[in-house]
């Protein structure tokens, strides 16, 4: 508590501003200006912390308020962007509480990029992109996070293969069984993906086609079965600690 | 799918039945009678899968069914009561849907107690321990699970921390930072607990209290702000792939 500054204080509100930042003067409108006025009720003077995913995060003080927009001054670039572990979640969507959650998650545990999948199984064939970002965007606010993932464009499960890059590894979730997933991630080091399949599971020549995949690795993600929702964020938990930035 | 057996089906419904199960006839009434008679619309000769977190998983068929109760034949032990990993989940209360989350992951995941555990922070301060074992049944119901986490009664922090077993280690997210988690419980085989804080985190007193306890291990999940609910599950998936049955 003694390292926190008497300004801004501590609940200075935060924005994600899809734009660059820069030093200087700034209006903001649309609903970031009336969260900003209706709910924080922000008055001339008061701080705010604006974030790019560019640039960094900047505290910026209120020069003047209006009925739908108000005038910010960028003072302080207070932090640069953070850096993002290479780690991209490949996920077949899931219902729609279920997919929210993991894109929160997969934000809040530092996925570099999100890929929504599309499988033979998969509940869902048209996740809806922008609600996900939304929910990417309110969890690096809250979290405090200085980047955001990137939300690739959904993509069949046969092109995604079919274009991997030779130096990512695959690590898939394998009902069939695989490798134990800490050992796995640790013995390779390196740009990395993890693929998860729907609710349902991957068909079986879903199953052969990854496996074929020279950078597939099969993982195991313990005895008892997770829903895809678990498995994706176990997975990450994991690749983050043992080779990731944890 | 060759190895799947036509019968019982795959969609056989599963049931947990809180009272010991065995060879035999048996009544089943209240809520799960009304869900496999109006949802699952059962019929005489209909199969479903029964556990009761003691003897495992049961094959019956269905003998009879009434307005309100159905009787069922136990005809064979599928598989007994699966053994769990001895981790427990120290978790503050947090918000409905967080905590209803974080019973169910505990479930999935597969620790083996659950405990509720009262900060100065907790924004709840009388958790809702019926629903939380509704979430845990849930879970082990669609997760083909034979064993559910014990659900503790709330206990105070300091209670907890007075009356730990001096076997069992306790790994607790310490914002302040701490080790690594994978390497801090990889290094530490044997009973085990996390302990995760509330939203705003634990009290400086708390901390130094929790630091005090011999056992306890502060350990980092990583440079990014994680949810509380984020982090039960983080830590509990890491803890499993490096000393649990991952």
């Amino acid at each position: 508590m003694a390292a926190t500054p008497a300004w801004p204080p501590r609940s200075t509100p935060r924005l994600f501003v899809d734009a660059a930042l820069a030093e200087g003067p700034r209006r903001i409108d649309g609903p970031p200006a009336h969260y900003l006025l209706s709910v924080m009720r922000l008055k001339v003077g008061d701080a705010v912390k604006l974030f790019d995913d560019r640039s960094g995060e900047w505290l910026a003080v209120v020069e003047a308020t209006g009925k739908r927009d108000l005038h910010v001054q960028l003072t302080t670039l207070l932090r640069p962007r953070e850096p993002v572990p290479d780690m991209w979640l490949c996920a077949a969507p899931l219902k729609k509480g279920r997919v929210d959650w993991v894109a929160e998650k997969a934000c809040e545990l530092g996925v570099a990029r999100l890929v929504p999948v599309l499988t033979r199984r998969a509940v869902v064939d048209k996740p809806n992109t922008d609600r996900l970002r939304a929910h990417m965007i309110e969890a690096a606010e809250q979290c405090d996070r200085t980047a955001l993932p990137v939300l690739a464009d959904p993509v069949k499960l046969a092109t995604l293969l079919r274009d991997w890059p030779a130096d990512r590894a695959l690590f898939f979730a394998d009902e069939a069984g695989g490798e134990p997933a800490a050992a796995a991630m640790r013995a390779r080091p390196g740009p990395a993906a993890i693929l998860i399949g729907p609710e349902g599971g991957f068909a079986d020549a879903e199953r052969e086609a990854i496996r074929a995949l020279p950078r597939a690795v099969g993982v195991s993600l313990g005895p008892r079965i997770l829903r895809a929702d678990t498995a994706a964020a176990a997975a990450v938990a994991i690749w983050m600690s043992v080779a990731g930035d944890w």
